[in-house]
């Protein structure tokens, strides 16, 4: 076992003070949300780079469960911070550039008022005298740091795991505060699972002999055991269970030989007794189960319906990302938050990032580049920081998952599409890419542009754009979007390659009013002659690029075939305009033979056209 | 919240004896796997049914972690049994046929010597002085105990979870005195994360401030806030996020007022710390320390090798079960145990049964329908009740994942397949359905064959047909099976579903010395009219099932491509053999335009034919 197993993103500084923290405290009592009040409240926080003289540079680092306001390291000799990846000179969030806050949270033990703090009233610490908090509260406490700053508006708020449990909060309180949020492995309320897992940690240090109701403060020992069980559980659903097979798997019964007071037989027990123990010398018993039953009491409900109310208070664009081994705070969770905020057309990206490493992800650089740069990106747009057009050759455009472009030049579709865009129409691209198309619509006069696309790097790319994406596969359905959302969804050559055919057709025209659906003919006379004269499945290097046992082409169909279909599905017809692409011509005459490319606008029977 | 939710699948005993217990104490001393020794040895059991004259009837059934002696009902009025919808009369271990034997394990605490047993040497119950044992001393407690009973060889030996764990055991300690072995929800050891949560358990209890190093027995009190913690950790591992969601999702607030000194905000709290107090009035916390200790250090390897060196000793048939929502015992271990088997070229059927209840679905009745009928076809078989093949009509063969004949008339290809089996070959079919063309295959004088097939009732139909039958997905890749393991590989009428054409083939020809290959051809004078005269994909009522949109059909080729795809690959055609399926007739002259069916013969070049 090497050192680096018992590193922790939680760097063991209980001896040693917060040198950069400043704090502020706020005299006037602060009511709590689920009644009772603090006499007053103090807020320990951190800043790092200069607010600007418009006071529009600030953002906002939310700290999650065990985290404190040191985010990142101030200088060189600093002691590390604990998003030092992602906060600094140059790193996404750059400190050069903007004005970064990170408070410790309400109810924490470093330095904000919490329950070892001491009681005015009655001049020892609360205790189990503290009140119970929520995340409000928390945001609440914040909201007066950000009055006592000057800063009127964050230009992003963001933070992982509880942390976006505030960025949520903020968002929908303050709605005229936040310019843009970023809530990171998050939900709108825990699983039950993750709440199960939270009341056994609080039963431990409940019932732990030396908890004393909660009085311990000037006792020999605090509830010690149960603290330290509760963060084993704790680091348990930080990982994911590949993260720890590559751990512990190979050295299974190699523990290190930590000074600790729990079973050492295995390596995954020594891990966890070294957690433990550690983690009690920095953290109070009371703060945890103050903040972790204040997470456990974060609910915006569990229906869409609720959901999409809670959003419909903000303002702010979003960007969420998830990460797909997170079993603590799954995909579907920050999907769920995703669907609210499309039924109430906020500007939102959404990616589920690619990794192995469970809910610690978002601590940690395995993914960082991916997620780092969404993170920029994003940023970088809401400072106004557009990236221009020209810097993203739509000639490299990536296919991804929905390899469209079966014929040679690339997305001669668009200009016609774009011309067949009503003006100033909604408009959602199904199988984005990386956004030629959104953003050819955008220019034009577009106001409501989105994309959905399942390649993650082309969801960086359209975020990068200054577009909004949101990470799907369209085989599992458009659930978030509503009814007639959008005044016209484009399909521009996927459908063939799309397993759900009459799923993904049925959804478009559900979700847009008027849908335009690009598509290759197979009906094209060098086509048909292929199989026809030669006997063998339509290829050529010319036109079609794969063989036919790896083409992502999985429907074969014609421009007569789709008519069919249309007519089957009572699907209506506004046009149909047939290409051929290699003449750069429109085809009148039998376009089902001399076309190899057709555009049909449809619409659900009945829609305007 | 209904008292549904606080029924468990342990009833509450502690107070009432085991009615119909018997014990057995072995005097001679036990020598124990990790050293040290018990001077005796007590085994609890309970038994059903009568042991037939041959006394080739008896089934021994392993309990869990936490079970016990009383896996069933002895009569109408006695208490449930944990398995009760397995084993009594006309069940799927009938006990009007089969002698069932069910034996409390070594290390437990209903009756079979544990820690809270009276050490002989001392008078006092051992307690900490109780040896580290392993399952290995489980299972050698129950073979004295089958040497008592008479019991040369089980006809079955099963169990879940931990019971899994002693089945093995048996399986691979004791080949000649196992015929059929039933591993369910296991694993060849535990995960890291399933290993690191009994760590916490444990830690849990040891540092209980009432544990007094284990000799807590004359105390007042005992670890008991340890031990429900553990066993509250252990209730979340068993239960799904999913089942979990549907228990508590929508009362999360409304907690059932038990009498409880846990938590009781949330109902999950209300429940797990009903289960928590529940379970320490009825388990001692040194037997849940020794038994978790002994599954934690059960482990056979990691490497598909060491593995399968494991595995090479076991002679028995093999059924082994997960459930897909298990996270504690993945469903990829228990495919692991399978590669092991197939690598061994062991008899085994394998299903990862659909189920939302996570790793208690073994014990509750949701799924039963199917994996209980598996249990069941399978030791019929065992039993030498094989239901004749006349019974199943392949005329209603299900298609499931892979849909194959798109042609009317059905199967027609089976026997052609059949002939050009060589005589004695081991065959492995490849979306095998309900086994029509293995039983065929096995009627002819193959002496191993074994079918891959992704519908779970398919699996279930093959099972009850005394077939072995691997469920897997052929996308997924052969991987399990060895390089040339089978004399031949067949994969009729289902390429053309196939999404990785060229993986799944050169996954055949890595495995099969010989391979044969069916498939529609695209070809067919009919399917190129429908194409170049009508313009539309080709499809018949009389001729094609499925409209482009919707079929499973995904890959379009010809007997001409084949042949390309052959030569490119370097792949070695033996035999082509081209049908007219609707004149039933060989097709000699033009095969690729007059055929509608082709098999192919096919080898890695250099293969002998």
């Amino acid at each position: 076992m090497t050192d680096k197993l018992f590193d922790s993103t939680d760097s063991v500084r209980s001896a040693k003070p917060l040198r950069h923290a400043q704090s502020v405290s706020f005299g006037a009592p602060m009511a709590l949300e689920l009644g009772g009040s603090l006499p007053s409240v103090t807020v320990c926080y951190e800043t790092y780079g200069r607010l600007n003289a418009a006071a529009d540079n600030a953002i906002l680092v939310c700290h999650a469960l065990s985290g404190d306001s040191h985010v990142a390291k101030h200088d060189e000799n600093d002691d590390p911070g604990w998003w030092d990846i992602l906060v600094g000179p140059g790193k996404p969030i750059d400190t050069d550039r903007f004005f970064v806050v990170c408070p410790n949270l309400l109810g924490g033990c470093r330095g904000s008022t919490g329950p070892g703090s001491i009681n005015p009233d009655t001049g020892k610490p609360y205790g189990r005298d503290f009140p119970i908090i929520t995340v409000s509260d928390m945001v609440e406490a914040e909201r007066r740091l950000a009055d006592h700053l000057g800063i009127g508006r964050w230009l992003a708020v963001l933070g992982g795991s509880m942390g976006g449990h505030q960025t949520i909060t903020w968002a929908t309180h303050y709605p005229d505060r936040v310019c843009g949020a970023i809530p990171i492995a998050t939900s709108a309320r825990l699983t039950s699972q993750a709440l199960a897992f939270d009341v056994v940690g609080r039963n431990a240090i409940r019932r732990d002999a030396h908890f004393h109701s909660g009085q311990y403060y000037d006792k020999p020992h605090g509830p010690d055991v149960g603290l330290a069980i509760a963060r084993m559980i704790g680091h348990i659903t930080y990982l994911s269970p590949a993260a720890m097979k590559q751990k512990f798997g190979a050295n299974r019964l190699q523990p290190r030989d930590v000074a600790i007071e729990f079973e050492k037989t295995f390596s995954v027990g020594s891990y966890l007794g070294y957690q433990g123990s550690k983690f009690v010398e920095r953290f109070d018993a009371n703060s945890y189960m103050a903040i972790t039953m204040a997470m456990d009491l974060f609910d915006l409900g569990d229906s869409p319906e609720t959901l999409a109310a809670t959003f419909s208070r903000a303002r702010c664009r979003w960007l969420v990302l998830s990460f797909t081994s997170d079993w603590l705070f799954p995909p579907e969770q920050s999907r769920d938050i995703v669907n609210a905020l499309i039924a109430n057309k906020a500007a939102v990206s959404y990616c589920n990032v690619r990794s192995d490493c469970g809910h610690d992800a978002f601590l940690l650089p395995n993914e960082f580049a991916s997620y780092g740069e969404m993170i920029r990106g994003f940023i970088n747009n809401l400072a106004g920081c557009v990236r221009p057009n020209g810097d993203f050759d739509d000639a490299d455009e990536p296919r991804g998952h929905s390899p469209t472009s079966i014929f040679h030049q690339r997305r001669l579709d668009y200009e016609r599409i774009v011309e067949l865009i009503p003006s100033g129409a909604s408009v959602l691209d199904l199988g984005s890419g990386r956004g030629g198309l959104l953003s050819r619509a955008k220019q034009k006069d577009s106001h409501r542009v989105i994309g959905v696309e399942l390649d993650e790097q082309a969801v960086l790319t359209c975020i990068q754009r200054g577009l909004d994406v949101v990470q799907a596969d369209l085989n599992k359905g458009l659930r978030p979007f509503a009814d007639q959302q959008f005044d016209c969804v484009v399909l521009s050559q996927t459908l063939q390659a799309v397993h759900d055919v009459e799923g993904v057709i049925a959804d478009m025209l559900r979700v847009g009013r008027l849908c335009i659906v690009s598509f290759p003919n197979f009906g094209f006379h060098k086509l048909r002659r292929m199989l026809a004269d030669e006997g063998r499945s339509p290829k050529s290097t010319g036109v079609l690029h794969h063989e036919w046992y790896n083409t992502p082409n999985i429907r074969f169909f014609t421009i007569a075939d789709f008519d069919d279909f249309c007519r089957q599905k009572n699907i209506r017809v506004h046009r149909r305009i047939a290409l051929d692409t290699e003449a750069s011509a429109e085809v009148f005459e039998d376009p089902n033979l001399n076309a190899d490319l057709a555009i049909f606008v449809i619409s659900r029977s009945g829609n305007a056209g």
